[in-house]
């Protein structure tokens, strides 16, 4: 069993990997719901369903996000009526939505309605919210105002300098059921190339889930989200620099020192590899851009000898 | 100034011919609200819908509901999720719906989101919502539970026998801003051929309105919905006999004589004119079937000329 801390896009592309070199059925992602957001009415849950749509193949690859043959009639004739429409919703996109509303509302979890939509969808991994308790991001701008994930990140483009986050209700939030001992049972458990700050960071600030991964940390595989100092899509470079990390592979080592056992940083980050072990992180230098899934399985295969013990140890002799 | 108690197909047929013989901006309609119902998280209201859509020339006038050249995108991916399809929501549409729940989770009222919608659409007769407070059609089959009225007329496809009908929350509602003096000041008050009991009996149920048109009775001007003891749409003439009504003109002017000056039934009811009037309603006869916009304006017609002092005059002298 192969447990996987997931945000969105990054963490998608890696899952969709693991996939092809582990049984789906064997794998657990624990996803961010930090960024969730009402809308309309309607509970949208962003990670939840880019990780959901790219494993039923259903994504939009091209546009990144959302899912692929997508029409815009509700936001074309929302357009019409005045209503807000920065935060896009294709018509296909909606219908989940929905569904995941309605499900809510007659006392459905979180976690029970991801379970009815994958299956409806033919996803055989298993993915969990962290959290069935609503947990919502929160970033404190430089010019003041304190917005939500998806003001800052769509609203406002991310071009924003941010002061400070919060995950507010992680305190007292639960982790969903299964959560951790998903990471307990895990024979390997993988921190996906996701923002650290805001799509790790949540995950990790639910009660419990970082003492279960620290219990576990010689099996634990992250992938940095840096690659030679900037994010491959994102603002996790800006964010990590904003809060007083270092933009590169050495600080995200150091932001997970306590709860990774080995750090797989990018070739192009060679170099950095003794910086990283410095910080008490194991190093595996791989290619780490998924420019296809058979490169993201690749990642997947290194990542999972990496964190098999015999693999643990022969990173080390590299 | 010409006001309208209105439910929604046959309401809407008759306002669009309504605006041909009376400025639009000289027309207030009274909506039924008790029809709206909450699905996946969406505030829907469809007589206000029904209505607007058809002054702004956006209905589907073959299927005789909805918006012409709708789509069904949401609702075809909302059923492979296995979601709740029976309430057909059309893409269009859909917008609609995301801009009132938006709209009043941001804690305008229903009147407000009413005039911004038909503000964007370009309808310029004044559609107020009967209440800005929920009230709600409850309907207890012969069978006996008690529905919503959408599970009685969509779910159930209004084929099952009512024992009892009533407004959850109209005694405690307050009639929306406008309302009353829409009818204190109205030239003529047209009730529109719309289900007695559903549709018009909701807005009568509102405090005040009840004793507004009582005030007013000689300029009140009906339509019976029942022609020759027959609904032409819905179930009318099913609900009044169940509920111990004759389904007849007759049994029309009988529910409505407190607050209705005159009648205006089909010529295929011309036998039953004299009836009527021994129920202290005047009555005229007339074309009532709208089979066109010309038809529906040459009802208006008749209905202005009934409920101005002159025309009800005359109209007993017929």
């Amino acid at each position: 069993m192969i447990t996987a801390l997931a945000g969105g896009v990054g963490a998608a592309r890696l899952l969709r990997g693991l996939v092809r070199v582990v049984a789906p059925t064997d794998v657990t992602a624990v996803v961010n719901t930090a960024d969730d957001t009402e809308l309309h009415g309607l509970h949208i849950s962003p990670d939840l369903d880019t990780v959901t749509y790219t494993l039923a193949g259903m994504n939009d690859d091209e546009r990144g996000w959302g899912l692929a043959g997508e029409t815009w009639t509700v936001m074309e004739n929302l357009e019409r009526l005045g209503g807000e429409t920065w935060f896009r919703l294709g018509d296909r996109d909606l219908a989940t939505h929905l569904y995941r509303t309605q499900r809510l509302a007659e006392g459905a979890t979180l976690s029970q309605v991801t379970s009815e939509i994958t299956g409806a969808l033919g996803v055989s991994v298993g993915l969990l919210p962290m959290s069935d308790d609503p947990v919502r991001t929160r970033l404190t701008l430089l010019d003041g105002p304190e917005v939500s994930f998806q003001e800052y990140f769509v609203g406002r483009r991310h071009a924003v300098a941010v002061k400070s986050v919060r995950f507010a209700g992680a305190e007292s939030a639960t982790a969903a059921p299964g959560v951790l001992t998903a990471i307990a049972d895990a024979e390997v458990v993988v921190v996906c190339p996701s923002n650290p700050i805001v799509s790790i960071g949540p995950v990790l600030a639910v009660p419990g889930v970082t003492e279960a991964l620290a219990g576990r940390r010689p099996e634990v595989v992250a992938v940095s989200p840096i690659i030679a100092g900037a994010a491959l899509k994102g603002p996790a470079d800006r964010l990590l620099a904003e809060l007083g990390h270092e933009a590169t592979v050495v600080g995200v080592a150091r932001l997970y020192s306590d709860i990774v056992g080995t750090l797989v940083i990018d070739e192009a980050d060679s170099a950095l590899a003794g910086a990283v072990e410095a910080c008490g992180v194991r190093c595996v230098v791989a290619p780490t851009v998924m420019h296809t899934p058979d490169h993201a399985a690749a990642l997947a295969s290194v990542l999972l000898d990496a964190g098999r013990p015999s693999g643990a140890a022969r990173s080390l002799a590299r």
